[in-house]
């Protein structure tokens, strides 16, 4: 036995050419690219593509794929059915994603892995926007396969066509946090698969923990907090009641990154460009006052450590912006994420081992079967 | 870093009180109480009552807690209308099963963790045999909740109220596998916990990695060889073909038991019992026969290894004799080990640590963004 470990914090479990986290040096590889490189210039179909195939396609590749994934975008009437009286009941978002992307091997017969990869990457969109939409009171709107995957789920949850501006700022938030290691719902995808299981029933799996609020990817309550802020007036104000209260400040600080998340760097940028070319212009510069406010509090109460903004900061700022509501923050999430799911899926399938831990035992040992009238 | 360990084969994960596996002795506690006397005397409620609360239940206590279990039994019309497409479809049992369980959150409102426990375990068996139902082409048979827990999943299946020897078998067989360790299912459900996700998210997470023919739960196969080998005579021609062949030899040998698997022991003393109440003596004489000719040609074949018939063997065979249909094997396994899983659910949550381990990165590090027309 090598020992008791919780957290599994410093045990590798995998090898993986997906994605390289240096917290040191605040350094991400996605596929092997640095992530400031890859993120604001590829399409969420090219980042997907190197994710599962190790390189950057052709134009022919990328347009095969493209058209792949567009094809696997439809889900059937009872998985609707399912969404609608979730919707109608309020259930979380993330509840709905679950029960209809587990639902997602309706329909389909004898499918490859491969096809199934694309087929779960392709109606994530479709289930998320099929929820609001009828959350919202409106009817679902059927996917068009002529736009490409950011642009399709944006037109879903409107109706409108998107403007380009908001299609890149979407794109390069799913590049941005498409994989990140061995996250707990990365992980949990991996563990369903070692048992050479399928790759739906690991993207179900992964949704479950991914809604868990310890995973660190809920956006929604920074949006509040700005919100908050810019209604009560002073981020000053706001961010000194919160430090004497010894209170954590929501969007600053991560647990594995010693200095900036270079993704809080990379949707900064993002967010910038995006409300340059016409969003709400006013709401954004109030953000970098926030940003700017909080950072120089942060450094004068905790001088010894440097709080930046992080993923989560700038991720909602730039979702509200190209129009994604706040309550599919974290759906939204999974929308990037399940292309580092499947692909984490893929690459343990073709090196597998089952997982399968050991645990410590800390019951009775004495204890003997009494009848229930002697108990 | 502490080392790499893909299986994890050797790491503690956690603490437990719900299992103890001895693999060297063949000691198995559940509850703190060995299998052999826990499995054939408790019923399913009594078994899964002291897994949530470290003891066994009082005559009230018991009362309440399968009329606690038996209200939770319904599932919602969206939930049918999936099952029955995936019914129709011929979608497998298991697969079915992650897609009813996932929408197990529909219909129920502000529920507390320890009522959706209950839920989850208590709307498992009505999940699988409304599915059977719509794939044999009858109707779903309502839940009764005058019934307990086993004794409904059969009446559902069939319609008719069974033998209470069909009942105590099952029953047998539902304790006998309900908790044992960190298998990857539970481990599953546990890691989507660590998150602090829910508890519907974490079983259906699991039924996703119980579902993977590496989890060791398939106990089909097994039936399907024994009734190959009665059809084409003598199981000493069988074995000996599989033998020469290399083949290994499915119902005989065990991963973590180096002596006889106590369940394996459980459930051959359970079969004979039901057998001899009034079931198919010459269907249970002929596995009697098969288990000593393939046991004394096993050791003959490898004397250094001991090699017994393990828990699928007898699992197949006490299964199909109380009338559970061998394509159900699986979903029935799930059926038992729910209660583990939602135990194991809480424990993880009574003293949390979220589960992300690391990984070792085999990727490029020199690769760079290039637009697609230079690639």
């Amino acid at each position: 036995m090598d020992g008791h470990h919780p957290g599994l914090e410093d045990i590798s479990v995998a090898e993986t050419r997906l994605s390289s986290i240096d917290g040191e040096a605040g350094e991400l590889l996605i596929g092997g690219v640095p992530v400031e490189e890859l993120a604001a210039n590829a399409t969420y179909e090219e980042t997907v593509f190197l994710l599962l195939n190790d390189r950057l396609p052709t134009v022919e590749e990328l347009k095969a794929f493209r058209s792949a994934l567009a094809s696997h975008r439809a889900i059937g009437e009872e998985t609707r059915a399912v969404l609608r009286r979730a919707a109608n009941e309020e259930t979380p978002p993330m509840d709905a994603l679950r029960m209809g992307l587990s639902a997602a091997s309706l329909g389909v017969e004898d499918e490859t892995t491969q096809t199934a990869v694309r087929r779960v990457i392709a109606v994530v969109p479709t289930i998320v926007s099929t929820y609001w939409r009828y959350r919202e009171d409106n009817d679902p709107i059927a996917p068009r396969s002529d736009l490409r995957h950011a642009e399709n789920y944006l037109y879903m949850m409107t109706g409108d066509e998107p403007t380009q501006a908001a299609v890149r700022g979407l794109e390069t938030y799913l590049n941005t946090v498409v994989d990140h290691g061995l996250n707990a719902s990365t992980f949990t995808a991996r563990v369903v698969v070692s048992a050479e299981s399928d790759v739906v029933s690991a993207a179900t799996a992964a949704v479950g923990t991914l809604k868990g609020p310890l995973h660190g990817g809920a956006p929604g309550p920074v949006l509040e907090m700005l919100e908050e802020v810019f209604e009560t007036g002073g981020p000053e104000a706001y961010v000194r009641a919160k430090l004497d209260a010894g209170e954590r400040l929501m969007g600053f600080g991560h647990r594995v990154y010693r200095v900036r998340d270079p993704r809080a760097e990379v949707l900064s940028t993002a967010a910038e460009q995006f409300y340059d070319a016409g969003g709400d212009a006013e709401f954004f510069a109030a953000t970098k006052t926030f940003e700017d406010v909080a950072t120089d509090l942060l450094a004068e109460h905790k001088p010894q450590r440097r709080l930046e903004t992080n993923v989560e900061f700038y991720t909602a700022v730039l979702l509200a912006g190209v129009g994604v509501p706040k309550e599919l923050f974290t759906t939204t999430f999974a929308v990037a994420r399940v292309g580092g799911w499947m692909a984490h899926a893929l690459e343990q399938l073709d090196d597998n081992k089952l997982v399968r831990p050991r645990s410590r035992y800390t019951g009775r040992s004495d204890r003997r079967w009494k009848p229930i009238d002697d108990r």
